[in-house]
């Protein structure tokens, strides 16, 4: 059975999601349909594809990933069909998936079935339609044409310094965890083997050590660690780090390290 | 496999939603469900059926349309199922239906499985046992007895001036975007080749001419356009109409046609 | 086809729903997955104890719940499949089951795949494995050696007096109907012949005898009732009581029995 996923900026109130879900099994009587998420911020691109990354590397090769933020077509802004390490991606090239990928992928198929400015549903009349031709065992290429690449998105990467890293916050989750944007293999690089220390606000907020996970400290207490995202993360045991401390999305994090003495 | 759709207004934090999913998982074993909304405002059967009407189009005839909102029988309200367009709709006759339905439906059935007052839970006790029923390929006919026609529900209509239109808006999306209920036949009609201009809270936010939606104007404007609700809306490209104009459900619109020069 | 439900504190903005999601289907491609809920208040083990209590008497036996609210295991605390009247629960033995169960469940494994301190997922990394060992056909004993009971969890229980119970608000639903830890059992054995009056706040809100449901009152009348919950329930017909009376979880509530006169 074909597996699709879906991951958009509707929220659950409107009659936009069912009718992506509807015109899917009109065309597909039997699918497996799973909602990643439907509640990205509006328009808000750079979440849809930090959400859409964590999400799809735990589903098996073969499924079908739809993308519906922001996914109006115009002159420079393409639909497209992505074959990426065995996943199926389908969106509007916007910039979002140069977020989600690590990697070039194997093809990128423009889309034939263009948005003429007729159509005010991509998601459902191009979007499901090309995930149902891929779902019922249609090849990517009959989509459309090959593309040369996909549009890059610039984002703030790490500064590495000498004695650390300063990063940012790029998400954070609904238990108030801190999510940052400094991979595991980047902190690896770096740390070597001295001691971390993690700051927030200036040095107003400080933890020393990594944990296991946050659930590893007292209850109330700050951790540092790594998480499911891969990245480096800050929770506070059974509170809200977010809440308790006053930290935003794109606050600045500062990663210490220090030799053993 | 037998599709059914859920709509209703019990939200998703309490255990009434999954009751009647486990309900029908206990008659039926292998049945698809899909959830419209269950972000309905409480006891709103006007918006219910709003929703429903947008959604149910876009599924296959068959489909089997539960609508949990104001589900409650007494004595002038009936559990009914109703064949209209080839699909199925199960609901209490509250006079949501008649906002639903276009045209008189095929066939309405007072459900014999009556809220006797003991039943709690129509939902799950009455509307899903006749949804699995119906699901198994059961008739219509043998879930109660025919009745004549459906509760009408009086809605105020778009007025029609020699000038132009004067709507409301019905419906306010997550995103801000404006729903009136003018509708594209009414529009064409009164229109011919006129131009259009369409404004709203007096005449303080005007816009002239239509789009093909909201994505074809510059961010932050403006634009008119007939969008998959097949109603003339309002809609600001990458901003929320109602919050950035001040706009509600309710507050009137007019559509104000002049001859070309 | 198995059937598998999910109730948790994760919300449904995150990736971690659809983390769990996706590491099941990659197991189990054909699988029916229901949601609970997920909107339990963050790190709630009582409100997830009575959702799941409510839920999981809706399905059918073989079910598999999986709930994932607290997950981590620690010293004291251990990852658990249970065999209760023929439903499997797997989760953190935290204290949750003793509130979902009536009765001493009849098989308790301790799941040997633990929580080593490098998986931060349990609910996906353990509680999912051993759902799907069981989705297959696989019995409870493989998942690890049997343990003696289950950790207890102190309630408050209702306090009987000569002329009546002394109980509190346990849960209130999206309705603002006010669930109290009555329930028909005790109110039986309690009430005998007599009339009952329900009171709030002391005596500033109080119902005389009950209705069958909140529907059976004048709209904006306050209404007590065994409903769904088999818990005595006070409402107001269309109407949210919380948000009238003032009233929050853990309020305490009157109820009165009076000898016929």
């Amino acid at each position: 059975m074909a597996l699709i996923t879906l991951t958009s900026d509707f929220g659950h109130a409107d009659p936009y999601l069912s009718g992506v879900k509807g015109a899917i099994y009109q065309q597909l009587p039997v699918v497996q349909l799973v909602d990643i998420s439907h509640e990205i911020e509006k328009h808000d691109i750079a979440q849809a594809a930090f959400i859409a990354k964590q999400a799809y590397q735990n589903f098996p090769e073969g499924t079908i990933h739809i993308i519906g933020v922001k996914p109006h077509a115009n002159q420079s802004i393409e639909h497209v069909a992505i074959d990426y390490k065995g996943h199926y991606f389908i969106g509007a090239d916007n910039g979002m998936f140069s977020l989600i990928f690590d990697e070039p992928p194997t093809k990128v198929i423009s889309i034939a079935l263009q948005d003429t400015g007729l159509i005010n549903f991509p998601v459902r009349d191009v979007f499901a339609k090309a995930a149902c031709h891929l779902a019922r065992g249609g090849t990517i290429d009959l989509l459309g044409r090959p593309k040369e690449g996909i549009l890059q998105m610039m984002v703030f990467e790490p500064i590495v310094q000498p004695s650390g890293i300063r990063g940012h916050i790029q998400y954070i989750d609904s238990y108030g965890n801190l999510i940052t944007n400094v991979s595991y293999t980047l902190f690896q690089q770096v740390a070597q083997s001295r001691e971390v220390a993690v700051s927030l606000r200036g040095a107003r907020h400080e933890v020393r050590g990594l944990s296991a996970n946050a659930s590893h400290v007292p209850e109330g207490e700050l951790a540092a660690y790594f998480g499911n995202s891969n990245f480096l993360e800050l929770g506070i045991n059974a509170g809200s780090a977010s809440q308790l401390l006053g930290i935003r999305v794109n606050d600045s994090v500062m990663i210490n390290f220090e030799d053993f003495l």
